[in-house]
């Protein structure tokens, strides 16, 4: 596995400088397989609503959403009628008493969905992508000039270590190769070269499908190097594999509204630990965002938790109102049996794609996620090719990602009321399409 | 006017990063005169909506949401039914040619709303809170160790200096007292001292409803410093407020989706000219921040504009969504339009709270904002008095947040539907609360 390495040098660091400036950004683009043409006639694609209306005489477990594509990419994910009539709530004031409570319990849910108890330990919820919880990370956790480990599976493991590096960390990274994952022995070799202010782990890396092994990680950090933050991108894990927060005594996990959690996209969530937050109060230096900064936002959390009006920048009261509504769903349903029955798709979808003859990005087993596949193609079959044949089934997939298979492979997310309300069929819907589709496209299983 | 200057040096240094972990956060928490007893029983209160159905024999201008009181702050605002709706879009892929067209469209509508033709000129709209617009600005515009010179008429001005600060920037800062605003004759002064990277200017300072004079402005900065950015806080402005960003020669407007616009809090909306991009493209050293990086947001925003699928963070389909139809609404009425409309609305708002005997914050008629009105309390009668028994009316205000006088004033935001849709009444509902609700307090007009 390449290691690159530590400190910016000075030419380096002009290469950097320029490529920051360069104009063209592959990687910001990478949805290469799902791609139309640019001379695309969107005049005639649906732009406005049509709001199927609920009436009394609809079946208790029945979508009343109006028909669309099944939307099984690894988030957005499809949501359930509750969460998005949450999301047209009419408007209230953010620091009026009711908004106020409905914010406070959402933090409160959140421990729960995290199986926190430790009353150290920090929830946030803040306007913007997923993204915001890596500036979060890398401008209060870590201070310029210092070092991370970062373990990269994927696309989102080398993100994380450029947000690092923006905010002026040393960053070391070690890369798997695409469907592995760092092993112990070589992480706890780097730690013991170096002392590292924060270790960052993607719980699942989006681009692979590659489910990183938490207890054992922080384990081996707490022993060889306990002053080192165990640091979790839990975007694609959070509510569908097993994070125990506190037995694992992990020190941050940064995560956003729109995979398992099934809230529409738009919320940064995250929760540090008490050991986190001391780090982020023992700076020598203030924090280097604004917008990101927990010297901003710890005390408007805090204020919201114990129910009181408070102010730094407006929280979105419609998204907030969803997240609610999407925790309360988590809580009533237990989260071990929210990831018992991810697991329990995950299998069965696993099964499938094997019965098809298809190999996972993820080789390993044990390394590979609940809550979305990664597939490798046939070698006579392209993604372009494919994926039209699902839509036209009317499933959604994404495609590849990693650079250095994008073209590859394709991914399946299956997270939230897909796997959990059987009554919507997206299951079995999509491994029929899949089946089809491929056969359509000429495959047939060696 | 106070003059708070320049680098800072080293000790002021050290009681800044001393004032960063300070426990204690007063301005955090301004919403003194609205916050409730800590001890408020709010297991009664409203939780989760309960929507009312839209049915064929609803009148075309009645709106559909369920009874609640009437939100007249500065924003959020009340929105149309349509918006609300959007923002329970079913779920579809932010990469998806459907979403990829609205999102292209939205962009397009903002040039329409920020009255550009430039194609040099770039919108952006990104998942946050409007306070993520100075991120924008203090992370790509200005490098470290660079002068800004920042205008401020209130908290707003002040927040704005502070972020600037953040990133590096050596900040003069020119403050007017409560209800005025910078002279020109003062800021053309500080303008021929110094060579500043770039100007800030609150339009409307919400907190204390002080308008700005945007052209005579730009143009001293033109002939005087022509090289500096001319840079407009349009929170509390963009939509009710004329801005001719062309004509006016303005570099960057950063806004928010929650007030005027008109569609629900969690989008950081803005427009730099072709001068600010070239800027940015000329920087010596990297962006200093990641997820308000214009570097990772540009091309996404010129591909989503030209209708190809691309990704950096995930947006917010329902959002954009929303905004799409707010926007739809305001470029179908006209801006021009909407903007007289809002000066109607306020110039009948500010003569009623004349003949109440009441005076506002800003004292220049001609420096007062047409989409809300800071009003002061008579000395007999104080917010957290009255605010309750607007509230009992079904009206809700806001309560003062300019430190220097936050328990002295009441804020009335009259922006959006409320003022646009007369079928509505809010703009008499909320007249006749105050009246009535400052008798109740034993005001009588002297």
């Amino acid at each position: 596995m390449p290691r690159s390495s530590g400190p910016v040098d000075s030419p380096a660091r002009l290469s950097l400088i320029s490529r920051h400036l360069a104009p063209d950004y592959p990687l910001n683009t990478p949805y290469t397989v799902e791609r139309h043409p640019d001379n695309i006639d969107t005049s005639l694609l649906p732009k406005t609503q049509t709001r199927a209306l609920t009436t009394d005489t609809t079946p208790a477990n029945m979508s009343t959403q109006p028909e669309h594509a099944t939307l099984l990419i690894p988030g957005p994910i499809e949501f359930d009628d509750a969460v998005l009539n949450s999301m047209s709530h009419y408007s209230e004031s953010h620091v009026g008493p009711g908004f106020v409570a409905v914010f406070g319990e959402t933090l409160s849910m959140l421990r729960k969905l995290f199986q926190t108890t430790d009353p150290s330990a920090q929830p946030f919820v803040l306007s913007g992508s997923g993204t915001l919880g890596w500036d979060l990370v890398a401008a209060n956790l870590i201070e310029p000039g210092e070092d991370a480990l970062v373990l990269s599976t994927g696309y989102f493991g080398d993100g994380f270590a450029d947000c690092l590096k923006v905010y002026g960390a040393n960053v070391t990274q070690i890369s798997a190769e695409p469907g592995s994952r760092p092993q112990l022995p070589e992480i706890e070799k780097a730690l013991s070269e170096k002392k590292y202010k924060l270790l960052t782990v993607t719980h699942v890396d989006t681009s692979t499908g590659v489910l990183s092994e938490l207890k054992n990680l922080s384990e081996l950090v707490h022993r060889v190097s306990p002053d080192t933050l165990v640091i979790v991108d839990g975007v694609c894990s959070v509510a569908c594999e097993e994070i125990d927060f506190d037995g694992w005594k992990l020190d941050g996990v940064v995560t956003a509204s729109q995979k398992a959690i099934g809230c529409p996209a738009g919320l940064s969530i995250s929760m540090f630990s008490g050991r986190a937050i001391q780090a982020f109060q023992n700076r020598q230096t203030p924090p280097t965002s604004y917008f990101a900064s927990m010297k901003n936002w710890l005390p408007i959390m805090q204020n919201y938790e114990a129910k009181k009006p408070s102010y730094f920048a407006t929280p979105s009261p419609q998204l907030v109102r969803a997240l609610h509504t999407a925790l309360g769903q988590i809580v009533a349903q237990g989260v071990k049996e929210r990831f018992a029955a991810h697991k329990a798709a995950s299998d069965k979808i696993k099964a499938a794609v094997a019965a098809l003859g298809l190999k996972q990005v993820a080789t390993n087993p044990d390394d590979q996620a609940h809550g979305m596949t990664a597939i490798y193609l046939p070698e006579t079959v392209k993604g372009a090719e494919l994926l039209p044949k699902l839509a036209s089934r009317g499933v959604v997939f994404a495609g590849g990602i990693h650079k250095a298979i994008a073209a590859k492979y394709i991914r399946f997310g299956h997270m939230g009321v897909s796997v959990l309300d059987p009554s919507r069929g997206h299951i079995e819907k999509a491994i029929k399409a899949l089946e089809e589709g491929l056969s359509e496209c000429g495959y047939q299983k060696a």
